[in-house]
């Protein structure tokens, strides 16, 4: 038998912390509903060529298998758990694309498993909250400047520190490579996304590998280099002298991006020339996502916009979309022990029993308070009545309710304060704080 | 490339369908709450020994292996999906004890996974809502009384139809048998619990197949006959003549657990002496769920009190636990088109777009409608108004905004009834009925 312990890279949160998960997600998902995303669960398993299409993913996949495998059972064929939320929404969309109507918006919350060695901040299982637009055909680029501010609204919602989301547009990248004469533009942008990594002239040497010229390697180093808040950058850009139509279309695009932010958000996002997200296939705008102080657990919340989400036939499926690492993101707040909950349940009040065949009146009055929405729990056991208020006071439930003895009346106490007042259960009310566990950030 | 087409047993709802389980999900979890039940998210892997424990199961595990597994990573070593939420909240509660305030209440709604050859109503993927009370060493009886209530609450506030518990206690049944004089109590009990299935006929000629004598057998049969809303099942027994000190406690407790149901919701819980819970290790009052109309679908929600969820060393953690079926409920009320949701998508209101230039305004009215709690979405493109109107139409979204032009008001329709009036996005509120999608079933 194996040993009980945590299993690396699969976090499981205590009873406070998972309140905190729990506030974040209704916030996520209240966030997203305000801007009519409607939510889609999809089942946690695809055939394993549909995961593998990209191919580049295939190490992270995990395989399903029966225990007891019937070989002749067609529904035995190989399955996997989903490593994103993309593939499936994909796949439901071909699958009912008939029953949909676009352009489509959804939002999906679920646990993505990934089959990679766990890493600080890189688990095996972890939660996603996603928002993609997807339509038929074409897909307007206003919405590469609404989805940024969803997520805006609903990080500004959280106690985490303040959010930058850095976006960039692969059409400026591609232009500007194309306008300055280099021919394998993906190689270099390839090239480019490492800069952090590997510095300036660790890209020059690869760039130089590539068959780029010094002074190509160097335009493309300046491009990456350029950051601003507004639309200042397109005046950055045109300074470097490089022209290309696909180049204006994109700075257009960022652009707008920019500016919508501003308005909505100050500060919200900043163009970062140097953005390009890797290997994903995006054909628009590129959004990583920064918070204040947490820069080290890396972009907190990604996407892009890809042309073709799914085709079937003729039909083709465009989108745009950005995922909040809502596991990440906790790992890094629990981490930084920067987020707590008041209590360890949502229990407001115990009702006191002072003997056990007052069970049922203590029963009677929780059924009030619940009937009321106030959270109650009635004392396990009819303990001395300071053992009682210690059961409350261990897992910070803020009230117990004392029935009253003899014809006197009902009283409830407020066992941080010590206050004791009489009460009636069909008309007492708590604070509004005290409703539900206070969830509170350092960074409130 | 394998055909995009549905996988057989991996339910997945479509937008109002969707909607339609977020409800029942939402009303289920404040339910809970209103009890102190608290979250839990346990992963979804466990260790494949962990799940074979009980050895009857094998057969239905998933096991999991990555793509690319590394032979010498201690991290790859066996694991499985969980079949239910018992087995991780037994695990969790053991590896986090000295974390845990007992006794411990929870609740945790999650997906399991079986590899059951999928039938009507049986799901390889499926999410249950389980609620769990645990404690150290004893468990008081009166936490078998209480979770009936909790379920008859979350179901009653469902449209769905009226929900009877049937209740047992194998105290009971183990007291009878042995006070009727039969050895293996538990070889009898595995036998009653086929009576729907075999008739008395079958269970007759089983049990004398295990030696059990005709006059027992007679006896045996005259208790799984018994069933009553009220106490009176226990003169019913008593005219069996059968005496024995386990039965009378059983007796005393399913007597208890009617009662307070019956106090708290008349005709919620009905004692039926043939259920026995085939083989979990249930050793106090056991409980399945039938809901008027739709008995054939098997019982929708069931669980029991054992006395050894977990142990470790000396410490053996006693519970009772109820399991809400909520994938087998909707797949059993949309297969009867019972429940349906007024709209596909969140959205209260849609904000008509003249000409793209008036994007931004129109945003900004959106802004203000989602600052107060209003879900409203811009339209895509500034078509026709009449095409805009339909975007609204095919999605069930009752209001579509118009900015006012050359200086006059801004007007809201309700496309419904066509009713036009002037409103101000920082003023207008929806009837309550229409800020979110109504939930409605044939059965409220």
């Amino acid at each position: 038998m194996s040993k009980i312990m945590p299993l690396s890279g699969f976090p499981e949160w205590l009873p406070a912390q998972r309140i905190v998960e729990q506030r974040f997600l209704e916030r996520i998902q209240r966030t997203f509903e305000l801007y009519g995303f409607a939510s889609l669960d999809t089942r946690a398993v695809e055939p394993l060529d549909q995961l593998l299409r990209k191919g580049e993913t295939s190490k992270e996949v995990y395989v399903l298998r029966r225990l007891q495998a019937d070989p002749n059972d067609a529904s035995d064929a190989s399955l996997g758990l989903h490593f994103d939320l993309t593939v499936p929404f994909a796949r439901f969309v071909l699958e009912n694309a008939g029953k949909l109507h676009f352009p489509f918006r959804r939002y999906q919350i679920q646990k993505v498993w990934r089959g990679e060695r766990p890493a600080a901040g890189r688990y095996r299982e972890f939660i996603q909250a996603d928002i993609d637009i997807v339509d038929r055909d074409t897909l307007p680029a206003h919405y590469e400047a609404e989805l940024p501010l969803v997520i805006g609204d609903a990080l500004a919602g959280l106690p985490v520190p303040k959010a930058t989301i850095l976006v960039n547009n692969r059409k400026v990248l591609q232009g500007f490579y194309t306008g300055a004469g280099i021919e394998d533009a993906e190689a270099v942008m390839r090239v480019l996304d490492k800069l952090d990594k590997i510095g300036p002239a660790g890209v020059t040497a690869e760039l130089a590998a590539l068959g780029v010229a010094e002074s190509q390697a160097k335009l493309c180093l300046a491009l990456a280099e350029i950051s601003a808040h507004d639309a200042s950058f397109v005046d950055e850009v045109g300074k470097l002298g490089v022209s290309d139509p696909l180049l204006e279309e994109g700075l257009a695009e960022l652009a707008a991006v920019v500016e919508a932010a501003n308005e909505h958000s100050p500060g919200l996002c900043r163009a970062e020339l140097k953005i390009a997200r890797g290997l994903d296939y995006y054909t628009g705008t590129v959004y990583e996502t920064q918070l204040a102080g947490l820069e080290r657990y890396g972009s907190l919340c990604s996407g892009g916009r890809y042309d073709n989400l799914a085709e079937s036939g003729n039909d083709r499926f465009p989108g745009v979309g950005l995922s909040i690492g809502v596991s990440r993101l906790l790992g890094a707040l629990f981490g930084e022990n920067a987020v707590t909950a008041s209590r360890s349940v949502p229990t407001v009040v115990v009702v006191a029993v002072a003997a056990e065949e007052d069970r049922r009146a203590a029963d009677r009055i929780a059924a009030t308070l619940r009937s009321r929405g106030i959270a109650t729990e009635v004392s396990p056991n009819a303990a001395k009545f300071g053992k009682q208020i210690r059961f409350a006071e261990r897992r910070g439930i803020p009230y117990v309710w004392f029935p009253g003895q003899d014809g006197a009346g009902d009283t409830v106490k407020d066992i941080r304060s010590g206050d004791q007042v009489e009460a009636a259960a069909g008309q007492w009310n708590p604070p509004s704080s005290d409703l539900h566990p206070a969830v509170e950030g350092t960074f409130n």
